[in-house]
């Protein structure tokens, strides 16, 4: 069949073919790498169809990808727009990306606290979906912050302040953001080649000089298993190096919500809690272990993160980074105007205390978007007031439901059917251990 | 994920979600049989995308389909449209369907000969497109034979004449028609459960009693090994089983072309050749190994079919269906403006003549088209004067390429580099032996 396409070739003016790409990779062949160059700027033109690329993405999905063909479909998906470029800035850039989680606020305390060791951090951040909030909703929770960017007050702010939380322009790999409309529709969202060149075309294309990657997995998380998680990592952090961005990912457990706050403003509170030298033990602990992270590739690995929680410089970072985006960060945070408190119905401790549902609960609150055009209500969201391993005895309050419209209550609470469960012991070993398993370089 | 698709659920009419759907066979999983007749009606309706729809077929070409599932899309393309019935014929109705060769003349002799039994033959056929020629432009090169029936027509046709050979009417099962042409296009064409469900579904939805598969293995054939014809020719005669068709299939061999007439005119000469008694041996053995088979479905295990090529009931046959629709089976086939013979270029044999290179050349010089819209040249092809196992010597006569345009043979010719060779003498057990390799009942 390869013969007849070639036959017709005379008339074509395109040097390729996507049934043939589309063939080699479904047939366990290496695409070429032109070819492969080929099919995605293809598509960006709109040459190659909707559905000749979602057939190679499951085939991609079933079949897999060499790391030379995720670094080549990688930098073609870079090519498709602009780069940034932070030379000029005359510090260290280093950069986080988390692969999601319920209650995940880490990137707010994280980036003040490793800008105050004066390393450059330029942190794309998303909007959130589906039940895995976006950093860009929380911090808008706060009065006048503008999460809008040009590269150059980007630029500026980086160098003035240290650091910047924005949405990432349009103008970087518009060929991702094609291709992953068309995976969420196709069931070709979770094949590690594809997210992997997601996640780091767009990093790449930004040029931070370092990455550290905080990859979840658990019931809460996107990989549900360590293992898939440690092999998105180690393609991650392959092809990063091969770009010459210096990237470690640690393997984080997201079987529970990080920390106790899920939502908008109340994820702020507990950031601000975090950079006043208190708040929960596992947002403290996940923050300073990532912070060592991107210090130690900044060229700092011996740097006391714990100290600058405590005496304030990570405060100052932050409030600097607040203005400068607009925002007043002394402004009082929206409350919600409904609340509605479940209480523990025995005596015991927390045994179970699952991040998926509770994750869905708060989206169902007004938390979370369904469309991407949605608004959030910044106020609405889950309080947490015990975690898995706490005792507890009848009557105590477990968790608080935060809305607006108080006919959300039922709907939350209806995601929440045995998503946690009181014991009457721990079973052995469930002692809370660390969040971070594993730590994967290159 | 699956959880939030409920979520939303209150708000949709649709009872499944294709990406449930696509999820489920992507991950090796049985699709429930609604689920995938939802799939089918969706897709039909426009309702599932084409992305969506090739992402499946992607999946369900690397991962398979249950004997069940194939039975169930097989007969939810046989809903997406009409159903036709020969009840009331009061005669057996027996079909026949080829997978596609080079030179397969096969149909002509085989329908005016089974029909000189009795049997009524209602075949619907294609057109060719690529090296694969078809059976309606061969016959469009008798004057005046149309190929378009009235399904009335065609009735009163089996009613009086015993066969009818016509082009498919659009309302049998138009999914097969939307799904056949994405496939082309997405690289998922083989697939064989995709392809069992093609086929099987236009046939089962004519409403023949019976039907015999040929299907064929080989270099000029669209499945290359036999393990591979083998299963598509199981799964083929599962399916007709499974809806109440007799079905029996003969895998047979198409490495070299089927006769010795490549093209539309010439092969309808061979096949009156056939009919009159003479003719290949190899296009005569299959043509009696397929009727004896159809025979036997039609209650007439002992038929004697050879006797009917002799004795001229076969012609007679052939005449009235070619008058029937009328055709002048008396008038004098096209012959092509410009011929060009190649000869041997030394004493030897035969040893090997590759049908696909011969369909490609043959296609090249106008006999087949490239696009679906273009027209055939009826007088163009080729003609072979010698087959593998000839002995030949230098000077002598090799083939004969038929154009109307001499601009075509260059181009021809490119495609026939290596496609054939003469040898001192001829390998081991290469006495050509039988065509039907095998043969495959419920």
């Amino acid at each position: 069949m390869n013969f007849l396409r070639q036959a017709q070739g005379p008339g074509a003016i395109e040097p390729f073919d996507a049934v043939d790409v589309i063939r080699a990779k479904r047939d366990g062949e290496q695409v070429p790498h032109d070819a492969l160059r080929w099919m995605i700027d293809a598509y960006t033109r709109g040459f190659v169809m909707d559905a000749q690329m979602s057939s190679f993405a499951m085939a991609v999905l079933l079949n897999g990808m060499s790391r030379d063909e995720i670094r080549v479909m990688t930098d073609a998906m870079i090519d498709s727009g602009e780069r940034m470029s932070f030379d000029g800035l005359g510090k260290k850039t280093v950069d986080k990306h988390s692969t999601g989680g319920v209650g995940d606020k880490i990137t707010l305390p994280l980036v003040p606290l490793v800008a105050a060791f004066g390393v450059a951090v330029p942190q794309l951040s998303g909007r959130g979906l589906g039940h895995t909030g976006g950093t860009l909703d929380k911090l808008e929770s706060i009065a006048g912050w503008r999460a809008a960017l040009s590269n150059d007050e980007m630029f500026a702010q980086l160098r003035d302040v240290g650091a910047a939380i924005c949405a990432a322009g349009s103008g970087l790999a518009p060929a991702d953001k094609k291709l992953y409309a068309l995976r969420d529709v196709t069931g070709t969202v979770e094949a590690i080649p594809l997210i992997a060149s997601s996640i780091m075309s767009k990093k790449i294309a930004e040029g931070t000089d370092a990455l550290v990657l905080d990859v979840k997995f658990g019931s809460g998380a996107f990989m549900h298993d360590i293992d898939r998680a440690r092999e998105l990592a180690r393609t991650m952090v392959e092809l990063g190096t091969d770009s010459g961005v210096a990237t470690t990912a640690l393997l984080t457990d997201m079987d529970t919500p990080l920390g106790l706050a899920i939502g908008n403003a109340n994820e702020v509170r507990e950031s601000v809690e975090v950079l006043a030298g208190g708040g929960p033990a596992d947002v403290v602990e996940l923050t300073i272990a990532l912070a060592r992270e991107m210090l130690a590739l900044a060229g700092q690995p011996d740097a006391d993160v714990e100290a600058a929680l405590v005496d304030g410089r990570a405060m100052d970072s932050w409030n600097a980074l607040i203005r400068a985006q607009g925002g007043d960060p002394d402004a009082a945070l929206p409350v919600p105007r409904e609340t509605q408190t479940v209480v523990a119905d025995r005596d015991g401790f927390v045994t179970r205390l699952e991040a998926l549902p509770f994750g869905i609960a708060a989206w169902r609150l007004g938390a979370g978007r369904a469309r991407a055009a949605d608004p959030v209500i910044h106020a609405a969201g889950i309080d947490l007031h015990a975690k898995p391993g706490d005792r507890v005895v009848a009557g105590q309050p477990l968790f608080t439901l935060l809305a607006d419209d108080p006919s959300r209550f039922d709907r939350a609470l209806g995601a929440l059917g045995g998503a946690w469960e009181i014991g009457d012991a721990l079973p052995d070993g469930a002692a809370p251990g660390s969040l971070v398993r594993e730590r994967i370089t290159a």
